[in-house]
């Protein structure tokens, strides 16, 4: 017996309320019941039907964000007319310049302050981050686009040192001061042969973890 | 009324049976118990009397590690024959090469598996030890021996990927691929003009990772 018809409607309706309050509220003072309120015609009980904890929520909306961004990425890997070099800015580019994915990273970031959070974030920046810039890098090489003797560790530094390094939530910083660290970053991939980081990239970085560090300047408290 | 006349001594005695029980066993499979056993003459009331817990005890074995080398931190730092990078450079072979200190990273490192020790020393590495590799390099700078444009972010990396990248209970490697990835590190640090990893300096340090790897090849489960 079907309690519902159509539960991936519900479950949308149920997302987009719980995203707009995480982004007005804050994850943490969000309750099921403001969610509930929120929609007007659901229970409590038909919330939990559909996600079993507020954390189940916000799990979902991670992973949704990653699957919305996942066409856009499909787009970028079908182009033929881009080298592994170009392939790679244009996936950063891309991230950078995606609104929604910013916002919904103003809703997570907090959450690197619990070690557990953070911990799965490190693992996921460890293992199969690098395995997704990898290939991308080695199709460089084969195109003599990317020439490089570290394609295993560029793919791992790209991932841990963009994720982590340049967060101001772990290493405060200004804006002027992450434009510096971009540039340092940038110096060091054009080093050992992988230069994906051009003029125009450091400053959309500079510019991307510059907004982020403001929305996230009460977090990173238990780092300082 | 002192329980204890010389209480240094007891706790001495403490943390060396506890050091010797843990490098034997593993710290997850010794309990209070094993070192009444060990020391023969205490009561486990005498050793809750000096430490609240094992963990108490893991605690001071570690920084009293960082205080035993601090002497020789100091003696480096007094040298008056070394110029800045000189320095930084002594500082790594004497870390690399203190026996008794990679021995108790054996013990210690498994830790790291566990959220909450990695978020603590992920914040050492952000905050407390840049802090002391940076006047290093600022008077390398001064010197003439060090030109860099990059001097925190150098010791923010150094720092970051000498402790968490290196470590293969993260980044699983053989003997060779950390070479390679010291060798990455070092090209990468010679780009932004803090030179610190010569070649002799490369391979000690992939020793030193290498081995540390065999005793930490159970661990480190959780990321992969």
């Amino acid at each position: 017996m079907a309690r519902n018809a159509h539960p991936e409607v519900t479950e949308r309706r149920i997302l987009e309320a719980a995203r707009d309050l995480f982004t007005e509220k804050g994850y943490e003072h969000t309750t099921i019941q403001n969610i509930v309120d929120r929609l007007g015609d659901l229970s409590k009980g038909a919330i939990y039907h559909h996600f079993k904890s507020k954390e189940a929520i916000l799990d979902r909306l991670n992973s949704a964000d990653w699957d919305n961004s996942q066409s856009e990425r499909d787009r970028i890997m079908a182009r033929t007319d881009l080298n592994g070099l170009e392939r790679l800015r244009a996936l950063f580019v891309m991230a950078l310049g995606d609104e929604e994915h910013r916002q919904l990273s103003e809703v997570t970031l907090p959450f690197l302050d619990d070690p557990k959070m953070l911990f799965a974030n490190l693992r996921f920046w460890a293992t199969d981050l690098p395995d997704h810039w990898l290939p991308i890098i080695e199709e460089g090489v084969r195109d003599g686009s990317i020439s490089t003797r570290y394609p295993r560790e560029a793919a791992e530094l790209i991932a841990l040192l963009t994720n982590y390094w340049l967060l101001p939530m772990f290493y405060p910083a200004s804006r002027d001061e992450l434009r510096h660290r971009t540039e340092c970053l940038a110096t060091m991939l054009d080093a050992i042969g992988v230069p994906v980081f051009d003029a125009r990239l450091i400053d959309q970085t500079a510019d991307f973890y510059a907004r982020l560090g403001t929305a996230s300047a009460e977090s990173g408290e238990k780092y300082h």
